[in-house]
């Protein structure tokens, strides 16, 4: 080893969901939208003046943070935005989770929570979740750096109430209590009015999954306007200019196209419910998910058996090899006719499995 | 101060250049290029099937980072990209500066470093330069947790030699060099051919000056493997997906169009070889700019007064009101319109200073 290598941050990097290179694979493990963007994101794209690309971007995105203002309704300097919730998760961990206690986050959530907390040297615990995988807010009631967990929860989909969420929080002033509210748009009831009146709750979102612009990478957080300013503070001892100006123009149109994100999101809840029943039939068990996919597992069959020949059949959905979940599957909600490939798929496995 | 925010990373953010709303303004501020970027990049963002956007983008970036391995003729193993230089240097600080000893800087030097060391806490001392404002290598050769600067130094614009940058990679076997080279493509000779011999030095570069593109935030470093891969994995701790598609489909294009990027380099450093002509002439001395930008200071006019005196002129360029160079202009190569613009208005208000 050189002598500059022992200098060097060594981590354990999150490994993101498998993008295949091949062609016609039926891709429901990463949560992705299956409908594209509104059609304003391609009309502002294919309208942009690309002479304008040599200047630096609005380095406060304030058309877009304007937008996601109003379907808020909150006041923009309320408003953070970010390259992908990832991005504002990061500074986040960076910014708010900045002292000797522990953070804490469920033991079964979005993995990327210990990959941030292990980068920036942040000292945690993981909460059990309770055997039926929910969070129990009782739990969150005890000293800590700072909270975060996702509402719905990843990868198991269950919703904790606003009113469960607000105990956590009323728990909790001497930190900062972030809820990650990536999936909250298939039907969830948001915990978002609540930052009216707590301080220290910051609420992040992305527009990957709600609308269908994940190749965009943009996310925001709504809170009071000291966490978001503090977030502004870091995020520019950062990187001043981090959404570039075909995020800021196509993000700004998304969000102002209230109706067509309503109509995607009902195909995917509509589609979800559909899937949820006949996943029962099939004598899958879950919690009861309000996001875009489902965390399932079957009596009789191992997930990781399952993961293998839907992959087999051209279907790719997400396995954890993780403690508590190794015989779970999550699958995202795609399109119907994709649903009714995976139905026919899982049909034909379990037959065969099950009468072996 | 409500209890959580003693728990709250407190940092002094970088303020970036003023990027002015009215419009007519000159605005030789902030370093852009003065031309559109290639006309593929146009092209390639009219064309772009948009139904894409919902999917993540390829967490490697790889189609980017193949044309800018071919275009620097190394390996794509040893090429990282990231959202901007500054995002790729942030990321470097948090990856290679990762011990008790402090990093060093020239004094007079970009002003993002010290915000970085400051933000994840990471001990250093600036070296001054010297009387000219030139970075001396000698002055590199003691015990260190890492050494940065720019090549060309900005806001000097002073080049350093392939040589003097040897001197110090190859007295600091124990540290990781990085070499900035934001300003190299207007002219001077980059130390990217030594990445092949020394495995702790590190070429940092951006495509929004050289490339017209500071509105699509691209930046990419060039190092050894083990280098890039030490960056990748605290990239992949931080965020899987920073470059959204249309960055690596624009980039692509513009890094493939090298005829397009000399013709413009051409021109802006024509310009500059007139512009500096004309300011001598005027009584401005400046150290040589191989950058894309000059360092200006006049014997009779305080630079304070010349930045207000322009700006009331409807022209914008740099003022930093620190140590060392509170005498100085930093004033960015425009077209030749603006250039004319520029002397123009130097010529009315030098008079009008220089005879009262």
């Amino acid at each position: 080893m050189s002598g500059w290598e022992s200098r060097v941050r060594r981590t354990v990097p999150y490994i993101p969901g498998e993008q295949p290179k091949e062609a016609g694979i039926i891709k429901l493990n990463t949560n992705e939208n299956p409908y594209p963007p509104c059609p304003g994101v391609s009309r502002v794209l294919a309208e942009l003046d690309c002479g304008r690309l040599r200047r630096y971007p609005d380095p406060d995105a304030l058309m877009l943070r304007e937008a996601i203002a109003k379907d808020c309704g909150v006041d923009v300097s309320r408003v953070y935005a970010g390259v992908g919730s990832d991005d504002v998760l990061a500074m986040c961990f960076l910014t708010f989770f900045n002292s000797s206690d522990p953070v804490l986050f469920p033991d079964v959530t979005y993995s990327f929570y210990e990959v941030w907390a292990d980068v920036f040297r942040v000292p945690f615990e993981t909460v059990p979740l309770t055997e039926d995988l929910l969070i129990r807010p009782e739990d969150y009631m005890r000293e800590n750096g700072g909270i975060i967990f996702p509402n719905p929860n990843a990868p198991t989909g269950a919703l904790l109430s606003r009113d469960a969420v607000e105990q956590i929080v009323r728990a909790n002033p001497g930190s900062v209590v972030i809820v990650d509210e990536a999936y909250i748009a298939f039907g969830g009831e948001s915990v978002l009015p609540l930052t009216e009146r707590y301080d220290n709750l910051l609420v992040v979102r992305t527009l990957s999954k709600s609308h269908s612009m994940a190749g965009m990478r943009i996310g925001y957080a709504v809170g009071s306007g000291k966490l978001t300013g503090y977030l502004m503070d870091v995020r520019n001892a950062f990187n001043s200019y981090t959404l570039n100006m075909p995020a800021i123009l196509a993000g700004t149109k998304a969000v102002e196209d209230r109706a067509y994100f309503e109509s995607c999101r009902d195909k995917v809840v509509a589609t979800r419910e559909r899937l949820k029943e006949q996943l029962r039939a099939f004598g899958f068990s879950f919690p009861d998910s309000k996001a875009n996919f489902l965390f399932v597992t079957h009596p009789e069959v191992p997930a990781q058996k399952l993961f293998a020949d839907l992959r087999r059949a051209g279907i790719l959905v997400r396995y954890f090899n993780r403690p508590r979940i190794s015989d779970y599957l999550r699958i995202t909600v795609g399109t119907d006719e994709e649903t009714d490939a995976l139905i026919l798929a899982l049909k034909t496995i379990l037959k065969k499995e099950t009468t072996a």
